[in-house]
């Protein structure tokens, strides 16, 4: 089997990739061939060698999408996007890279034609919808996303919910709730602080939290991430049905039980290294993102994330940290 | 003002185009300019000169969404379109009209830049609304096409509420139920029966009627589809919020209730005047379409439909047959 993965040098692709490389498998399929994509070269991993090819390259332009589905991968995880705050300020670019890049990939595909059908796994978002919400989220709630980030979400799950039903892919779409802990240095993203609240902490330094600790948000690992893509691969047509397009589950909680959770995990000195410094502006736009999602369908279809975020953090300890706490 | 139409040459384009110039003005504005555009050059209409153009153009060529903004109307109608039908068997044509031809506009607003900023009311449809469904659709559910058609108007939608978000253009997408009493001659759409056995009794003919009595569907007439586009393109950003596409009020009432409002209006004479020839593939077509829908927040804004089928039909005897019925 032959798997693509677009967007492979982001921190979910490199994750992926990490996964599918130990596993060397997808499902019940031998991965023969692994092709990482990326506008900047994936790194290639370590100690593995022929099967993994990377490529530098850009889905929205001329040729690219053609090239990559000339070789004809049989599932397609298509991770590729700018992220919200980049597509916010830099409108072309967000709508060149994050729709026109899948129309081009989709289309592709559909130009390859014959008995050409691959499984297409799309990373979509909950940033699909937007205040004002019920409660919590059901599946069928309406697309009213608040930022272009989530407009072209919105637009690809349609654009590959249409492909699907033609039968030119075999596609679902997952909406991956906010990503947490995610490794690495702070961000600027307005999200940044629910990952800096835990991860700075246990590595010995302070983090800033800029929002009252009421504020409940949703959140899975990348680890639960990665599950999530390798389920999503793993179900057929016929256990999806017309509406392909399935907000993730996750550990709906408020800032204050994350911080109580990283109290139970790590100790009262770690939580202590968390500074309150209140931000309107990061306030305010949190306070339009979901705080409870449903996930009904996605439950029963057998996705499953962390039960607590209690598990969330001893996942980052265990993933990023070697298991140990600074 | 300067007043825009595209798809000036279909139905409810001309409709409206009568309508303009009837009233020269559009709420307390004069109407000093109207284009009239289309890929076939819209009829001009009879006795009316020289504040009226015609344009034979194609919005998703090159060029010509530009040279139609460069005029800057301050009010764009924008209808046109390729219909369900054509969109679902041709699926390049449906995609380069309905989605490029749309996004070409809009990107066209964006060039322009500085102070212009357009209304602009968009005429989307309840197909961007798939089965199953509860048995009223809320304001509020899951965008869920089941046609390329309907997965155009969701994608437009989408882009027209973010270039809105964005103070590019102050946008309204109206999704209309289906229209009947159609004037013309029957057509080949799986809905043509819903008009047709109205239509045709009414003028002396036999209407064959391909689904049970029992269907439930949603309709307005062409002329409180005029009403909706002359009522959006009143409402001001602040009326309207965020979400700035509503589907549209209607009566919901079965296709018996159709033919025993066709009798009380026209008489029993008339009404049978249709023949039952059940046909599977209409009848399963129409399955999967609304029934009934909320438009809370329209009827809340101001939209009026009529409020019987025995009203619909009235307005196609007047509007249509000059009150009279064969």
């Amino acid at each position: 089997m032959h798997v693509l993965i677009t967007g492979a040098a982001g921190m979910i692709g490199r994750k992926l990739t990490e996964r599918l490389i130990i596993d060397r498998a997808l499902g019940d399929h031998l991965i023969e061939k692994l092709t990482l994509l990326d506008v900047v070269a994936p790194v290639r991993p370590a100690g593995f060698s022929d099967h993994v090819k990377t490529r530098a390259a850009d889905l929205a332009a001329a040729g690219v999408a053609d090239k990559a589905i000339s070789e004809r991968p049989e599932v397609i995880f298509h991770l590729a996007g700018v992220v919200s705050g980049e597509a916010e300020l830099d409108f072309d670019k967000g709508y060149r890279v994050n729709l026109d890049g899948t129309r081009a990939l989709l289309e592709a595909i559909r130009a390859a034609g014959g008995s050409y059908k691959p499984k297409v796994v799309f990373t979509s978002s909950i940033a699909v919808f937007g205040a004002p919400f019920p409660e919590s989220i059901p599946d069928d709630f309406a697309l009213t996303p608040l930022t272009s980030y989530g407009t072209q979400k919105a637009m690809c799950e349609l654009l590959l919910a249409d492909y699907n039903r033609r039968g030119i892919l075999d596609g679902i779409g997952i909406r991956l709730p906010t990503i947490c802990v995610r490794p690495g240095k702070p961000n600027k993203a307005a999200s940044g602080f629910f990952s800096g609240i835990i991860r700075e902490p246990l590595a010995g330094q302070e983090a800033i939290l800029p929002v009252a600790d009421s504020v409940r948000h949703t959140h899975a690992s990348p680890r639960a991430a990665v599950g999530f893509l390798l389920h999503a691969a793993s179900l057929t047509r016929e256990q999806l049905g017309p509406r392909i397009n399935l907000a993730m589950p996750g550990v709906s909680c408020t800032v204050g039980e994350q911080i109580a959770a990283l109290a139970r995990v790590a100790g009262p000195k770690v939580a202590a290294r968390i500074r309150r410094e209140p931000d309107e502006l990061v306030a305010r736009i949190v306070g339009g993102w979901a705080e409870r999602i449903d996930a009904t369908r996605a439950r029963e279809l057998g996705f499953t994330a962390e039960a607590s975020f209690d598990d969330i953090i001893r996942a980052h300890i265990e993933d990023e940290l070697g298991g140990r706490v600074a």
